[in-house]
């Protein structure tokens, strides 16, 4: 089949018959949903720029086994160029949808479970690395959004899956029948599940053998029987329905989450790729993180791209721009932003292959990556606020200035410099808004910290990772200590 | 009369027929409008405290002209201890309403104008200092709110007043008569002017001569002939017309900003402070600036205390208090939060009397403790939606939770600790949102930005005040360097 | 007899005979030696500035019990104005030196101990109040220079004194006998030991009842018999032993610390405060801390004053003083010091009132201070080095530019501003240097973050009196959660 | 003749006849002198670990004109892949030193001499790449060790070369002959020299036409006539004359700057590579400095990892290293080191070829490689120091410690954990002095400051690359800006 046009996308995510609810009611058509639309339009993206010539080389690849030209966010990574193809994809997406596009996870579950899968058939002769392999081949030939689902709502933090007081808390298998198995269980913050073809499940935490019915990895269409979605709310959601588009700040893209609930779903056996080898759990968890950790030295900097724009832009209609300690913080954002790129490009440049053949991302740089996220954004937003000025916070409605009476007061006194409309420089303002404040706050700030693992996630396998005993011995060869 | 009650507060307020916009449409109740409510609650706070004899040692004060207990938010300070107990005033109320409460412009506009006023009659003979204090004893014997409007829409950064495209960009004499002035402008971002009686209107800037018009300082009541407001849009504001309660927050109390505009407002001779003698208007600014950088050394330190106080709740209910990286990013958020409050306390304590006898602060230590405030509240924040977790951002909305289909299952699975309610819990992840990015944030994040002065305006005075010349003498002396 | 001369200090220092050790060898003359000297020279900046009019407010204070002016340093704290003026003093004195002046252990140990021991005495009825106050009027009438000797070498850090290998790695009573007690064990890092007349010898930690023998406090003089000193290695020690006066930097002044080790040291029995009962230890432990992280937000201060003006003139003589980059790092090197200063003055300002009737500091903000002190140093210096510019690690030395061959070479090459001699120049930046990485920097690095407490300590403090129960209370509040 | 063994090394250097001057005294044998050994040995680590078929790969290469292995301090980068093992080669070095190894400014020097001199001769038809590429096989062949000599003196910051009031400030051609041309100046800070062979020198600046005598590249031998060194004075330089070895710290490696001075130097025609082009100056310091900024990702890193090394061990002496503040700090430490490398492997990966087909790294990624080594090192230095304790800047001398009667006193109580002998404690704790404040801190702090460029040099090619005006296009588009 090959590529899909994001038209065609649309319209097959239309087609399906997801199960989504939204501020207790259930949403008939998510697709033309004004809350929703946004975030289907930022996996659209991922479409329509495959289609482009000039961005063919990061948006596509060559699927070694067909020699066909696929999407790449269907790719498994075969070198070090894949590895930084991906990233400069993540921010080429970021600069181009200002917002999360959500396909990244199914690309990053792909890439963790097909070298997991096969390490686990490898040690206990199952047939999962098969079974992935089927499921990518559909995947990649008819071009589809997966989304990787991971996040349980963990109940009490200190307790194990097992030890928690309502055993759904982790997701895990309640039924094992012949041809196949049922599960029960949530996952949280499912970002761009909605718009997403096929969802790939995987463990969340490290398990030890009580946990053995929670040690399950698997991939169910959206539309599977027993799975619904509540959409979550994010600040600043319902603006985007007031029928006004410059205070959404970000009309046309998007990102969404969603708790996503297995109601007792139905899991085909040759759709399995975990059930029950609770040893392999943590390695699952740790690559798929590992791959994650890595995509936001990209899709970051992109988002970061816009909001340097941004503030860029807003100090040109302040009269502002040649002011030294304005341009000292654009350099400041500029810095930070692509400190955090290198950290993208130098986990993916240093990559190695598993035993399976593809390419891991060096676990410790990416690591590095994510922690750096944790921070840089929330610096970057503060200089972009300060650039912007008070009035993106304190600047009345687009309708205050659509109103004929209104209108021009706000036009009057709102203007910057006298050579740019008021309207413009609220647009921008409120651009930053969204950034700061508004829906894509959520994922340019507190998904920064949280996504892909909370900072101390981070901490753990930095420790782990950073081979003290090691630079140990380095400092004792240089003081001359011997014990 | 004394001390106002707070229910009289509001029906002093409700009696008013002040003129405010919102969405395009007049507002024409604003003390029963959802969405203004909450403002008008937190300056509520302001008298019912005082009403508390357990806070009456920091909510009122005694004048000394009159001998009667007034509310200290209308006090001249005549001492160090005035300037601590306001210090500790704000941090109370930031505690009780975990927003701006408003009624500081007006306190810090008084002390301002007092100092100023009775330098300019000293030197030009006028009766400035009279007028304001005529007015100040109305103010003070019916305990009404005053606001204080400094910020003028600037228009062109780079360019003066009398050098804007549009001559009413700063607020301005546009006629002269025999009982008074008419003026034009416009004053941006006034937090909590539609719930005060009056309002203080002051210049923005230093002025040099050709600027004359434009430096005036005045006082009328807030249902004057052509003054309006046009309420500024915050991040969230509309959730509170949902009719549900938790997704707000904070649903009691809150901030609000308007676009205030003077289409030719008449002021009569007895209200005037400042008319045309542009050198006072650098020193008006600066002490006005100085007291509001003061301010928040207070308020946003309450404020502080509350969202520091809902992490340790939300760690307590994700299971996590225990954890030494939870238990350490607290102790960093209340170091810096009491940072902030040792700069705020250190102004005041080094304050030194005016010519006036009222009490300024510390301008240097001042200008340190807003600039702080630039950055802390930010870390904060940010250490906030660590603790939280990223439900924060994810949460379905109170109408799923209330859905008789839905409700069990938000129930079910997004509860942390057994013994905690979901409710609960959710209620203390929309607090720490509302203060991260919803309305609260306004205030705690881009107000702590730009509010008294953005951060380079601090950086401009702490240069000046810095004393670099007696310093770089010290290290000559030491390094024993004679020139 | 009132105050001291610096002079008579001097001479008073030189008459005791002392057991120093430096460099494995007895340093018969330690008031004449070129490595100690300037240490003996910042101690008597606290007696030549006390005699100084100017000065007299600040320096000195009048005793309330005899009516006689005494040195501050010898002070009992009765206000929250002689905190205040305690700071004042310190940063007054560090402008002065650029160095540690040491006197403040003992001030600081002199008011912890009066209240400690009272509240001793009020449950056990023991006379170490009395004991105390006795020594303190001998100390007052002649104007003593006092040690305060609380940290002990520790050992294994993981372990109690008592259940250390050695049980000499704390202080300890070794022998008690009817007219007082013998003492063993040591004092590390004892800033100022050698320039003292008496040492105050305090716990170091809070203490159970195994620990007995090690709850004790007393005082003694420093040549008293079995006591003796080993002086620390400082960076760059030996520079002034070169016989040139430019390389050392600041020529005059500097701090010096040693190993004290008491070697079965006999003290009377009026000379002892606490003697055993252990509950009292960290007491006398926390609020010995607390004074001293208040000074810091003095003493530091004012070096940090001496640094910036370093930077400052090395940017002048470098030709840079009027690049923007340049302004605003000295701006930023002022705001941070400043911030010091505020906690300084905030927790002398909320100081109040002991049991015993002397003023003790707010604790909670002088842990915010120290901690504060452990940090902003440290960016103070890396922004001095920033403006001096790399020469001042790569400058040849004073006897390359005072060579007849080689000393034009280095006056042309190195000169910078025409109008500026090399010389000078060279000053200025070997001042820097003694900052960041010479003998000063001992005592404005790493001091500011070990000296009174580890950071760690100080977090610990925080936590404990940061009131985070009362803080969730506030927002349970306001999220209206019932419980 | 291939490579060189570090022994022979030692050899060719003693053999060279160079005028060296410290402390106003000619150094007859630089080669034995204690003070600058240390430096000597850390260049030779260069040529021992090239020698190991384990470190083959990073520290040798193949030349593709010659085919003979060459030691990759002497090659010509012609991929990613080569950009990437310098990296890693120097994290090797400074792991192994702990020290500058100085031999990175000559590689650096050679590849922007060698991409330069190949853009100068394509526009003027000079012969300037010939004469570099003889030269080069002359240093590939010999396996010499080559220093690149960058920062002139400088004067008055703020003034052009041709504008100084001593025209020698930057060092300038003074006369042209037939066979080649005579220079004089000086270039400072120069880090290795006296222990290279070979010298190549460029310009410092970007320059207009007037200053065509500054625009001067050339290489000559370090024992050319006129060619002096002084040696620029480190902290605690002489304690290596002390005779001990635990105080030094790091007793075998260190580094070295001198001044170095060209005193009428001739330079042969065919030792000439830029000769009055004027325009392509700044070409040459762009490339030179992006190189090396990019060097900076690496050693600093390795000696990075030794301190961190030291820290882990004193924790582990200390008997705190299960503390979690300890464990949290290390991590720390480790994320800001390895974020260093994350700038170091970045730029490089990202490396383009030139028009002479040698491969520059990312310009500006380098940048922000090198701005991040200004700021990061420095906090590691902090969290070594909190890690240590103070005992660092305050324990006894080597010579205490050796003595008979002093010793057991040291011994016994500045003993850690019981099963580690006090001297052990003692030299990691020196270790950490020498990174923090001795010697080593020249290198690992100043330097990481300066060297390559002080951090504004790399603010305004952050500026220069950033590419704002894209950004500024991004942000537009998404907020629907049509001017």
């Amino acid at each position: 089949m090959g590529l899909m046009t994001g038209e065609r996308y649309i319209e097959s995510i239309r087609k399906m018959k997801m199960e989504v609810y939204m501020f207790g009611k259930r949403i008939e058509h998510p697709v033309d949903d004004p809350i929703l639309r946004p975030s289907l339009n930022s996996v659209r993206m991922t479409y329509d720029l495959a289609q482009m010539p000039e961005h063919e080389d990061v948006m596509t690849a060559v699927s070694p086994e067909t020699g066909e030209r696929i999407n790449r966010f269907t790719h498994i990574h075969r070198g070090t160029d894949d590895l930084i193809k991906k990233v400069k994809m993540q921010r080429l997406l970021g600069q181009k949808t200002a917002a999360c596009f959500q396909r990244c996870v199914g690309m990053d579950a792909f890439n963790a479970v097909y070298s997991t899968a096969f390490e686990i058939d490898k040690k206990y002769g199952t047939s999962y690395f098969e079974n992935f392999k089927k499921f990518m081949f559909y995947v990649q030939k008819n071009d589809l959004t997966v989304d990787g689902a991971m996040t349980d709502p963990k109940g009490d933090r200190s307790l194990a899956p097992h030890q928690q007081a309502d055993p759904d808390l982790f997701l895990r298998v309640v039924e094992r029948r012949p041809d196949g198995i049922v599960v029960r269980g949530a996952k949280a913050h499912q970002t761009g599940v909605l718009n997403s073809h096929e969802v790939i499940v995987m463990p969340t935490i490290s398990m030890g053998p009580e946990d053995k019915d929670y040690a399950v990895s698997f991939a169910v269409p959206m539309d599977s029987k027993g799975l619904f979605m509540i959409i979550g709310r994010q600040s600043c959601d319902t603006r985007k329905l007031e029928g006004t588009e410059m205070d959404v700040g970000n009309s046309e893209f998007g990102g969404v989450e969603a708790l996503t609930i297995f109601d007792n779903v139905f899991v085909p056996n040759d759709r399995i790729f975990l059930n029950g080898e609770t040893e392999f759990a943590g390695m699952l968890v740790e690559r798929f993180a590992g791959y994650h950790r890595q995509s936001y030295g990209g899709c970051k900097v992109g988002v970061g791209d816009v909001l340097i724009g941004a503030a860029a832009v807003a100090a040109d209609y302040n009269g502002a721009a040649k002011a030294s300690h304005v341009k000292d913080k654009l350099i400041e954002m500029t810095h930070l932003n692509e400190t955090l790129y290198c950290c993208g490009i130098a986990c993916s440049a240093e990559g190695r292959p598993t035993q399976s053949g593809n390419y891991m991302i060096d676990l410790l740089l990416a690591n590095i990556c994510k922690q750096n996220v944790t921070r840089f954004p929330y610096e970057i937003v503060r200089l972009a606020e300060d650039i912007a000025g008070g009035l993106m916070v304190t600047a009345p409605s687009e309708k205050d200035l659509r109103d004929p009476h209104l209108g021009p007061y706000v036009d009057k006194y709102l203007r910057g410099v006298h050579a740019v409309s008021t309207e413009n420089r609220l647009r921008i303002l409120r651009l930053i808004e969204n950034l700061s404040l508004g829906t894509a706050a959520v994922g340019y700030r507190t998904e920064s910290l949280h996504g892909a693992g909370s900072p101390q996630a981070q901490r753990i396998m930095i420790a782990r990772q950073g081979n003290l005993a090691m630079k140990k011995e380095l400092a004792k060869a240089i003081a001359h200590i011997k014990e």
